[in-house]
């Protein structure tokens, strides 16, 4: 190709392994290191990130893009070189506003608050939480100074995650989706019957989520699965794949869990290999990310074809306890609606009011319009309002979520964006593979990877989430699909 | 203090951060990270290892290092600032020698090779991991050419693990141990008893070497342990020490391993904290280290006194292969001498012979007076003459270390040196705490790791070998007490 093309892909090679560096050490502090470790780790994550910053915003990179330019208006919009010039100058321009130093003191803030959390949540403690929680929300005040935002504060946070996105236009997605899930929730919340809660040995548990994922595509020869605290998915190459799950012995969840996770991980797993140590291998955004995490869990993983497959199997792990329990009845009880304190187990139903919970409050906390003291209450009285749950301990509210210690403030909006686009994809699926049903009853997963590998993975980040939806669908955001989704298989669901 | 010194702390410090990462990294890659991750891995460390190297031989620490030189001279020569500045100057012009490309291309080099040389090992396939040893040499010679060696080549590579000891000063250690090792390894010999075979199961073993090492000080709060193919420690802080170990259902294999391991990780503990993040923050030498891992392995874990606490537990976990041993009878046997094919199953006495057998072959592929075509040959050969083993296959013999695939050539005489050390020190053990025995009996390990660290650990690289063997014991290695020791206890191990 072209000198400066060969100089930059260098240069972000660099980068990139040396986040790659980042990821491995903030897996490794959430599933594997001694709390000893915490403290020399927080430094060096926080040199990595200097360092990582330092060399992406530089003087060199801004140049050889700008020499690149006519390059990048020669060849296809889609072609792997004009997607690296045009994305990296975005990243470039973006993190170009933001000090080294201010970068550094945020990752290194993550890692400490992390340890913190971990510590808050097992004792309910809000108030140890909270110093922890204020430095955060003033790390990202900052953050947003950096910036001219010319609408919502807000908005500097949301483009992180979701690159062009606007508060302006998830408000509305939030409200119309607040009133038409408040109905279905209403309607829903039979009582839980007794085999929901087991128990199911751990030790099964992993088992069964390794037969399922390793009919999804799941192999050991690139990808793991262990146990931490709060599921997450991590991958250090597009063939060095971490998912991580957590087990309790009375539910499933982690079962559902690992299907999501996977579905982060499939995603990153189909990234073209040519985009290796590139800004591309990645998902496009977050919210595109969660759509598959989604739909692997819920489209599929909730769905009656995929369970003629998978529940004898289920059966065959726990005998005493689902062995007389007919399939459609546990269809039935994995589906169900009901209000619950934890986000990552609430129902496909209840998960959005979880979520725009979330989004509301974090607005309020970035704007200083509510005092840390008050979160909690806030945090309970919208439980109460939106899910009618009674919220006692914090560990069960306003604790439960690893993102406020990681900094990770706009990212809930995605999960539930997520949700949202995962059926417009699905319903794109279906006409792609008429006899999808069917070959979920097989337990044949192959063929719907692939279509999703061809019109999603392999991107990377080559496109955003309006780009690659207008690809898809031809058109925006929608939540209509999503409700009607939800609609009518609520109504279908056989009754106990 | 002063202002270049908290400057050079910090540059000191990147590295340090750098590094700690690259030891992450290094450590997920053999004990975690699926096979997929091996390509993309290697770039990374290739990445880190020349960012570590370029900051540390920047002109600008040379600057602080010259500047510092009168605050040197001022301050006791064993204070944390003297020593650092000293410490930092050797490394610094060492290493100033090494281009960067070098030090890049042996890092990826030893990642990719490391790969190679498990699957080679599982195959016994010499063939297959010839290209890489090859490489792996023609690197050392380029490294060595970047000095001017005055004697040995191999000195230089020694002297990456020993600083200041020479080839001239190994050479005759080993001769005399040869000497006296080879009259001794004729003396044993008598056959394995039906009990040695186990089976143990592994999960037991897992239980049992937890048990020991909860004594020993070893504690969930800084420590891990952790299954992987070649037992081995590393510490990525004074609070984050990782152990690793393997199992075997037909020997107790794991229990000395992970024994062995904590002596490397309770000296990475002891290291003084106001050293952590800088060069200083490590053992004194390899064979310093390898002194204190064979401490708690050999000169601890092999005593009567010890079993006498451990052996009931030991029983406990295997009735079935155990209830009926005497103690004296297994003591005899886990101290038998016995020539078998594998280093680190390797008993006391027949150790050293493994070693010298590595050191000659190892001064020979250098050198370049041996062809790798041989050299399984020749080291079945020296297995037979030194040992009297009959070595079948490569998997057994030239195939078992992983040392040489990672690059580590002129490591393995610090092991012999090490158990060597490791009784100079213990002797000094002795006379600081005379009722060490009946200490052992009890299961108390707490006033021996408090002896250890007073006058080794808390040290960390402050000294050399020898200055702190001088410090200790007024002089140099010497092989006298080792061999009386072998002597002593092999005469007094109770007959059958």
């Amino acid at each position: 190709m072209n000198e400066a093309y060969e100089k930059l892909k260098q240069q972000l090679g660099e980068v990139s392994d040396i986040q790659g560096a980042m990821s491995v050490l903030m897996w490794d502090q959430l599933v594997m290191m001694p709390p000893g470790g915490a403290g020399v780790r927080a430094e060096r994550v926080g040199t990595l990130t200097r360092l990582a910053h330092e060399r992406f915003v530089s003087d060199e990179v801004g140049e050889l893009l700008d020499e690149l330019a006519p390059l990048q208006e020669e060849l296809p919009f889609e072609s792997d070189e004009a997607s690296l010039i045009r994305v990296t100058r975005r990243d470039w321009e973006k993190r170009r506003r933001v000090p080294a130093d201010l970068a550094a003191e945020m990752a290194r803030h993550a890692s400490q608050a992390d340890k913190a959390w971990v510590q808050a949540r097992a004792a309910s403690d809000f108030a140890a939480f909270k110093p922890w929680l204020q430095k955060t929300f003033e790390l990202k005040r900052r953050y947003v100074d950096c910036f001219e935002p010319a609408g919502d504060p807000y908005d500097v946070l949301l483009d992180d995650y979701e690159p062009g996105l606007t508060t302006a236009i998830v408000e509305p997605v939030f409200e119309r989706l607040k009133e038409g899930l408040g109905p279905l929730i209403g309607a829903g919340g039979d009582a839980a019957e007794a085999f929901e809660r087991g128990p199911f040995p751990e030790a099964r548990q992993h088992e069964l989520s390794l037969f399922v994922l390793d009919r999804f595509g799941f192999t050991g020869e690139d990808w793991r699965l262990d146990p931490t605290v709060h599921p997450f998915c991590q991958s250090f190459a597009t063939s060095d794949i971490r998912l991580t799950t957590r087990y309790a012995e009375d539910d499933l969840s982690s079962l559902f869990s690992a299907m999501h996770e996977f579905g982060h991980g499939v995603y990153e797993r189909g990234v073209s290999a040519d985009l290796e140590r590139t800004p591309l291998a990645a998902g496009a955004s977050m919210a595109m990310h969660e759509s598959q995490s989604r739909l692997w869990e819920n489209l599929v993983g909730r769905s009656l074809p995929f369970w003629r497959w998978a529940y004898p199997e289920t059966q065959k792990a726990f005998p005493d306890v689902l062995g007389d329990v007919e399939l459609e009845r546990f269809h039935r009880a994995i589906n169900r609606v009901r209000p619950s304190y934890i986000r990552v187990d609430a129902d496909e139903t209840t998960y959005g009011m979880h979520i725009i919970l979330r989004f509301e409050l974090e607005r309020q906390l970035l704007a200083g319009s509510i005092e840390l003291d008050d979160l909690p209450a806030a945090w309970n009285a919208k439980m109460a309002e939106y899910l009618g749950v009674d919220v006692t301990e914090d560990r069960l509210g306003v604790l439960q979520d690893i993102h406020w210690s990681g900094g990770m403030v706009g990212y809930f909006p995605s999960y539930q964006l997520g949700n949202v686009i995962s059926v417009q994809i699905w319903e794109k699926v279906r006409e792609g593979i008429p006899d999808l049903d069917e070959q979920l009853e097989r337990g044949e997963f192959g063929e719907l990877r692939s279509w999703l590998g061809e019109h999603v993975y392999r991107h990377g980040r080559k496109f955003t989430t309006g780009q690659l939806l207008d690809r898809l669908v031809g058109g925006g955001i929608d939540p209509e699909p999503y409700l009607a989704y939800l609609n009518d298989k609520l109504s279908t669901l056989s009754p106990v």
